[in-house]
Parts: C-alpha cells; structure tokens; sequence
C-alpha cells in the first residue's frame, strides 16, 4: 500500500486527533488533487472538536483550505472564471460541491443543493476520503468551484478566503450599495474586522464596530472602524453616539447574540437593513415590534454560507486592500499538522483570532 | 363671502362630521384644484373616526380619492410621467406631498421626508384647507405627484388607488420578481385582495391566500387566489397543505397580526421573503428565531405607504386587468358626501370591504 497522504481524523468529542494514513486517491472526471499549503481553525472546527455543536464523525474537521494542485482529472478543469488549471496552481475553493442541475442552484443558492458536499463536514467515505484541511492533501469532488490564489496574497492570508471572507462579502452584497452609507459592524471577531474592511473599500461613510470586549473594538480600527460601541452600555447611550454621525443605515450583524440583532434594529435609520450571519447556532428567539419594522421601512435579511460570485468578491478584495489591513497578524499562532491537538487546545483559548495549521517540514 | 366648497369635518371621536363650507383657494405656484369625483373609506379612516388611532383634529378625513382638475396654476402642471396637465383631467395623486429637496426624497423613501403632507390626515390649517377626500373639493399642494386616471377605469374602481393598489404594488416591488414562485397572501381584506390579483399578473406560479375568514377566503379565488387556506388551522395543516404545491416562496402580510406573521415565516420556503404592510398598529411584538432565518436564507421587510413609481404600477395593474377581477364589487355600497356620518357608521360593520363617497347630487 502507498501511503502518500496523511489526516488527522476527528472520532469523537474530547478525544485526541487519530492519525490515518491514506493512499492518494485515483481521480475521477471533474476531480482535483490538492496538496494543502495552509489551513486555518475557525470557529465553527472548535464547535465541532469541543462538543458544541453535533457533527459526523469519523471525518477530517478544516474547510479554511488552500493549497497546490498536484493532479488533473484527464480531461482538464478550468476555475471559476473558465480559466484553465494547471498542476502547481495555488488554488482556494469554495466550502461546499454540489451538481450543476440541483433546484437549489437554480434558484440561485447552491449554498443549498440538495446533494450538497460540505469541506471539513463530511463523514470519511470510501468515494472521497480526503475531505477536510488537516490533512497533508484534499480531494476536490465533481462540482467544485475553483478560485486561483493571487501572487500576492500569502498562505496564511488566503486560507480564510473561503469561509471568513466570502461569507462577509455575501452578507454586504445583499446590503446593497454602501456608497454614502453608515455601517454598523456587530461583534468584531474574524468575520467583523473583515466585514469592517470590506465595507470601508466598498465606500462606506462611517464604519462603526460593535462589541462587548473593548480590546477588540480597538483592533477594529486597524480594519477601517471610524467609532467604536461598547455593545454594554445602554441603548440612550449608543444612540447619542451614533446621532451625531447620521445613525446608521446597514448592519452587519456576526455576533449571533439575540439582544446585538433587537438592538441593531432599534439603532437603525428609516429604510435600514440588517443582514444577519452570526446567528447558527441555537439560542433564545429575537423579539422585535413588527409596526416599528414597517413604519421605519426596516430590513431583516439572513445569510448562510454564501454563493461562489461571494468568494470571488472576497479574493478581489483582499488582493487590493491587503496593503491597508493588516489580515496576517490575525493568525495569531501556527502549529504543524502533526500538532493538532495542541493548536485546537490553543485555539479554545480564544487568544487570537484564528490559529494556522501548515505541513509538517 | 363665495361659498363654493363644503367639507365634512372630523372634529371629535364620537361626534358626528359637522359641515363646513369654505370658500375656494386662491391658487399659488404647483397647487391645483379638483373637484373630487369619488372617495372611498378606508379602514384608516375608520380608525381615525372610532377613536382606535389618535389622529390630528379638526381635519378632512378621507386619502382614497380621485377626481377632475378645474383649476391650474398659471404656469401650468405636469403629471408624474412628463404630460401637461389641463381642466377636466381626471386625476389620482400620491397620498402624500413633499419638497423636492428633502434627504429623505434623496434617499428614495419620500414616504418619509421631513416635511411630508399626507392628504385626509392634516390638521386644517390656513395654507391648505381643503386637504381630505370628504369635502366637494381637494386643494393639491406644491409637491403633489399627480397620474392621469385612464379612461377605462371607473370613478369607484379608481378612488383606492393611491392606497391599497399603490401600497400592494410597493410590497410586490419589495418582493422581487414573482415568475414561478409561489406567493402566500396573508390577510384578504382589500389589500389582500388586490395582492392576490396583482400577483397573478405578475406571473406569479401558485396564489394561496390565507385568512380566518372562510367568506373572504372564497372570495380570495375571484381576485386569483389558487389555494385558500384558513389561518386558524394548526400549523402542521397548513405546511402539509403548500407542500404538494412546492411550498411557499414569498409572503405579502397584509394583516399585522404578529401570529401570522410568525406563522409566515415558518411556512416560507429556504431563500423566502416576507413583505409586511399590515401591522400598523399596536400589537404585541412578534418573537423569531433567528437561526431559522439564517440557515434558510429568510428576508423579512417592512413597507409604509409606497413610493410614487408604485401608484404608476397600480394605474398600470388596474387599467390593464380590471376585466379579470372584480373590483367595483369591492366598493359594497355609497352614499352622498352629506350622510357621511351613515356611510361610516355603516362601512364599521365591516359587511363589505369598502363603502364609497360620491358628490352630492
């Protein structure tokens, strides 16, 4: 047996990573062979590692993936744009695979298809079993969309593409245009600060973040924050401070916590929209008065995932703003692929915003 | 004195319209004359009337209106589309004025700019009195947005035009294109009504309305509902009863009861929206999960009034599809603008869906 590959297999909460050895798989039409550069752990890996939130096992966790294609299916594939890949392209991908003819895509969701193939969530199978980023390669399935990774963007930088940032530009193109619009970032983690900066690139008047920890809130202002609101203090207050700035038009809403998205609606202008991304996991119901919603013309919009257009956003944007934020200090610590497990205990700690995981040298 | 106009006033909750005959204005820069040819009474109205809302006294009820021009500025006026207006146009308008300069013109929502005057809801005030639909006359104030009212609409078809119609067309506006979606309506009084039948024409695939009336949901399958559905059934009837259908994929919520709309937003398929336009009024607050709308991509809007495009649609609808639907029918019964006090008394027993206000004879 050759043994080329090697993952890291999550088998159950609170458990040890297992390490599996693995043959690189023979690809099928519309396949890919990945050699993964650099994966990061969000959030939603350290839900799944720690219990908070049921996943199938055994699989390989990581969808904050890129890496280099060191094998073609036959017939060639091209990226998204209908550029033909070649081996030794780095490549990010989005999150999930799915076929072409699925009611959901054409609908316009394809975050949705019903036979929907998620990176990082899968449970291993004979078909494809390299299906996560810890592992030292990833399988790309039939019905990937491929991105091409800009010269200048770093590893480090371009393995949150796929998850942080395309949800982010997901979430701003269905706010619409922010030209001349005030912004309110809530809850400025990962997905905040990028929010944060792609809304000051997309022209927005005043970029405002919101959160409980006021060290973030400081951060925020190296990624495009103008005013800064402890999300503690009261509502009078956070009202008085955004008055004076023209009160606030959009919302971004990452938080998830039901009293950020009630409060985002009373602090919102006429003709307001709140698009809410935060908020995948269970928690009490949201009130909110249905007359001040239509009196106010207010909008209340959810998001999941995002479509691959999202992703393509998102690797533009970085690409040209890498300059002017700085994306890289947000991984704030690196481990080896052999040293999963401590990067996850590490990671739990919520030092830093997002932990690196590279191959083993 | 020249006594030439005569009003109904609303002076008090309770207390009968007294009659107050004014002389005609003196016509200043963009202000236009009409004599009304036709009101109908709105439920707004009757809210005002009875004392359920508290609305500005002494005043001129009555927004639904139409009517013919008998007097222009000497600098002549132009309607919404471009064409010089002349004496004996018949005319529907905006419900509400406003300067051309607000922030709020600027920002696409004159429904809502700073210095708006909404025709049947003003205080009498010297500038403007004859402002209100139940009076022989309508003085039109600079900022007015006037349509020409096609000839083969009727006086009673036209009169609730520049509300329900308008109001319908905004929600269906908000609501995206309708081709092949299915589309719940919720709540079949007048506005429910006219959404149903606006619905279908816009190529909506299924029509389902839903009510806790059986009388009116029949009457729903006149104006184009395919399936009815009585709101007081338990929730896992009415999923089982849209699912055969493809399930629903837009609401318009013309009720503002917070248990329909809570119910709409559990009905709605992944990626639905929901256009609320009903809940104007107090009412306890409505309570949502917001997980739900983010996992299944669910938007949530409020509308207020409409914006003058949204009358020009309605015109459009109701000119082009009056021979499908029967909206005269609507209009259950009328009377003189002198047995105001009657046709209120009488439109309160809700035995029909609107009672119309003609010219004394």
């Amino acid at each position: 047996m050759k043994n080329n590959a090697t993952a890291m297999v999550f088998e159950r909460v609170g458990e040890p990573f297992s390490t599996l050895p693995l043959e690189l798989p023979e690809l099928r039409r519309g396949e890919l062979l990945v050699e993964i550069g650099y994966t990061t752990i969000c959030t939603s890996d350290l839900h799944s590692f720690f219990g908070r939130r049921s996943s199938p096992t055994h699989s390989i966790l990581g969808h904050e993936i890129m890496g280099l294609i060191v094998e073609l299916p036959r017939e060639g594939l091209k990226d998204f744009y209908g550029n033909d890949l070649k081996i030794g392209d780095r490549i990010t991908w989005s999150v999930y695979a799915h076929s072409c003819n699925d009611i959901m895509v054409k609908k316009g969701m394809p975050q949705k298809a019903n036979d929907l193939f998620k990176y990082g969530h899968e449970k291993i199978n004979k078909e494809i079993q390299l299906s996560g980023g810890f592992a030292t390669h990833c399988h790309l399935k039939e019905g990937s969309t491929v991105f091409k990774v800009p010269q200048n963007l770093t590893d480090k930088e371009a393995a949150p593409l796929n998850c942080t940032h395309a949800t982010v530009a997901g979430a701003l193109r269905l706010a619409g245009s922010l030209s001349g619009k005030n912004i309110l970032i809530n809850g400025v983690g990962m997905l905040g600060l990028s929010a944060c900066a792609m809304a000051k690139e997309l022209g927005a008047n005043k970029v405002c973040s919101m959160d409980i920890e006021d060290t973030r809130l400081i951060h925020s202002r190296e990624f495009g924050a103008d005013i800064v609101l402890n999300a503690k203090l009261p509502m009078p207050e956070l009202l008085e401070s955004i008055k004076g700035n023209g009160g606030i038009d959009v919302v971004i809403e990452t938080s998830g916590a039901p009293v950020a998205i009630e409060n985002s609606l009373k602090m919102m202008n006429i003709g307001g929209v709140c698009v809410m991304v935060g908020a995948v996991y269970p928690q009490r119901e949201i009130t909110l008065s249905a007359e001040n919603m239509v009196r106010r013309l207010l909008t209340l919009k959810g998001l999941h995932n995002y479509i691959h257009e999202d992703l393509g956003s998102a690797i533009k944007f970085l690409s040209e703003a890498k300059n002017k934020y700085p994306f890289e200090t947000l991984v704030g610590k690196e481990f080896p692929l052999n040293q999963l497990d401590a990067a996850f205990n590490f990671a739990n700690g919520q030092s830093c915003y997002r932990v690196g995981i590279y191959p083993n040298k």
